[in-house]
């Protein structure tokens, strides 16, 4: 029987290490991508969170006491699991999760949040590894991983919500995944409607594993390649010709949130803030006025170091060409044109063109650690549909 | 067939109207609750805020096209529902939802949030209503409430948790409702294990009915009587001799979170904020010191008036007697007794005594209408199992 193995999805739950090269063949075309990845943490701020570690090593703790392990893990594939309702597709080696919008997972327009679509994302990649037999402990390691103290480590996520499913909707969560260059690993997802099989949501994803001792990235072992490649499929959720480079933005943006800090809801099982308030706090920059007219379309996120719960932030935005933007869009017979629109939308006073506005992101530290990075982004916003008319 | 009708359950989504007496007879001891509930907006957050405004106008307007429209609300009454899970049980009034704790429903100790708690019950209750074939738009309102313009308001909230479940724990939601005085209706819950059956959770919230255009309470008209009645059942998950009051802070409390105001992502559908929102605000007035220690065991809340985007609100919270606190403990007999502890426990120096610390909690508007209130709540908390040893 083949072996299953995946990450923890869009979740990543380990801090880069100190000064370190992050240097993975990405995907296909083999792209070196170089990150430095520095964290220099002011001392008073390690005393003065030394209980937030202490509580992390108490959880550490609870997890061995009855009460506290993760239940019904199984330890050999399985080909159904009906309490989640998800099942075995794509010859054995993909996953499909039937899921029904929440209440709380929808926000004022009655359809899903970016939120609770990126945390859909999370909860059926855990749950494609959990079906596998393979998931050990901690966020979606395997037992080979486990044995070699390794954990992954999201370097890259792409996002394309062609429509926002809506609340008391039932949608499937197909998500597999595939290689990406000699040691990393893609995972793709999609969303579709249960009804009409229509596409909503692409989505795809690129993992690295990471020494959890040494803090340093590292090859794929092959006992681990052995537990993994089995699964691994050539089908990609979205097609990408040459992946966009995102450029460094500096203090000269448009628009700056700063001294944010993460609160203790928004931190994960490892006290690091989780993935999805990094999203929050990108498109938190944007002006109010925008994301009245407009929802997201795609997004981009190049990961280069974590956040921990000491850690301030800034977030970055700027809007594409001052002054205008170009995109590209599709006509109705399907080709492709560069379209060229007005920034006036962004005050609100948008027409009703439906082409996609443009943003790059980043998220950065403030204080000692002001240069280090970690998250570069790029979205991309269309007009909310019911405002065309 | 008996018709059904409840509440949202937990999360209520419109405002007391200015200057309103709220007099409601609670539950089976008919207690009058009266709560002034004034609200002087001032002009410029009025025109701050417009757009906001707007944007609600536009979700309604969303909500009649065809890809807004909440999707498969069925007219009549459903024995099961497959795709949550959901079967009507206790002789065809309850109901019961089966359920997998999600990954980003656990927090660093890898069990349940209080939020993703409160969530689920929000869920369960509006699954409830679904099931029953009375759903109309919106949070919870049956057809009859919609033809005569009312939606619901929760006026008090009491939850009670033995054991968090911990994340991949198969879990049972069960929900019903009852009478609570001549104009009210009380909604309960129990979450239980699914593999033991030992209750985890116990809730119990009263609702009452407002006139959506003249904001004004109103009295249960005959025609939701008729459809909300042959779904009461005399049953409570928690049982109260005689309903705490909760005294009303001011600003000579020990902590006081202050100018804290709602984000974009923290408001529901009616542009409102969200009730779980305001649960996490009383919480974060609580010193971190004494969250890494102890986990909430009991929480009752009294809604005054509800909050909008443009509001500030701060947290007061006090802790229980000065010095020292009492409460009732259960010994192994089962008799109640009164047990004293230090608040020296307070300061992390906590000894494992297990028994339960306790504040109460306030809050309240900011500004203009800074004398306004928002919640006033008592929370208990018990040391976290694992910290025992």
């Amino acid at each position: 029987m083949a072996s299953l193995h995946f990450p923890a999805g869009f979740s990543f739950t380990c801090s880069y290490s100190r000064e370190q090269k992050l240097r993975i063949k990405v995907g296909a075309f083999s792209r070196i991508s170089t990150a430095k990845v520095s964290g220099k943490i002011p001392r008073t701020a390690i005393c003065k969170y030394r209980r937030m570690v202490s509580a992390e090593s108490l959880a550490e703790l609870g997890s061995i006491t009855k009460t506290r392990t993760r239940q019904n893990i199984p330890t050999k594939k399985q080909l159904i699991d009906s309490f989640r309702r998800g099942i075995i597709v794509q010859g054995g080696v993909g996953y499909r999760q039937t899921v029904v919008i929440r209440s709380c997972e929808i926000g004022a327009d009655k359809t899903a949040t970016l939120e609770s679509l990126l945390n859909l994302l999370q909860e059926t990649a855990l749950n494609h590894v959990w079906i596998s037999g393979l998931l050990g402990d901690g966020f979606g390691a395997t037992h080979g991983m486990i044995r070699n103290n390794l954990i992954w480590v999201v370097t890259r996520m792409q996002l394309q919500v062609d429509q926002y499913p809506t609340w008391g909707e039932v949608v499937e969560v197909d998500t597999w995944v595939g290689a990406s260059g000699k040691n990393g690993m893609r995972r793709d997802w999609l969303i579709r409607s249960h009804v009409t099989g229509l596409v909503y949501v692409r989505a795809t994803s690129t993992w690295v594993m990471m020494n959890q001792k040494t803090r340093r990235l590292s090859k794929m072992p092959e006992e681990v390649r052995a537990e993994i490649s089995p699964w691994f499929i050539e089908k990609n959720a979205i097609q990408e010709n040459t992946p966009e480079t995102i450029k460094k933005l500096d203090n000269t943006v448009k628009y700056i949130n700063s001294k944010l800090k993460p609160k203790r809801t928004d931190l994960d099982m490892n006290n690091h803030v989780n993935n999805v308030k990094y999203v929050n706090w990108m498109l938190e920059a944007i002006p109010e006025i925008f994301l009245e007219g407009y929802q997201l379309f795609s997004m981009t996120l190049e990961y280069r170091r974590e956040c921990g719960s000491s850690d301030t932030v800034q977030s970055l935005c700027q809007p594409d060409e001052d002054g205008a933007f170009q995109d590209e869009v599709q006509d109705d017979n399907g080709k492709t044109h560069k379209e060229q629109s007005q920034v006036s939308e962004l005050e609100g006073d948008a027409s009703s063109s439906g082409s996609p506005l443009s943003f790059t992101h980043l998220l950065q530290m403030t204080g000692d650690s002001k240069t280090d990075e970690i998250v570069r982004g790029r979205t991309t916003w269309k007009r909310k549909p019911w405002l065309f008319h």
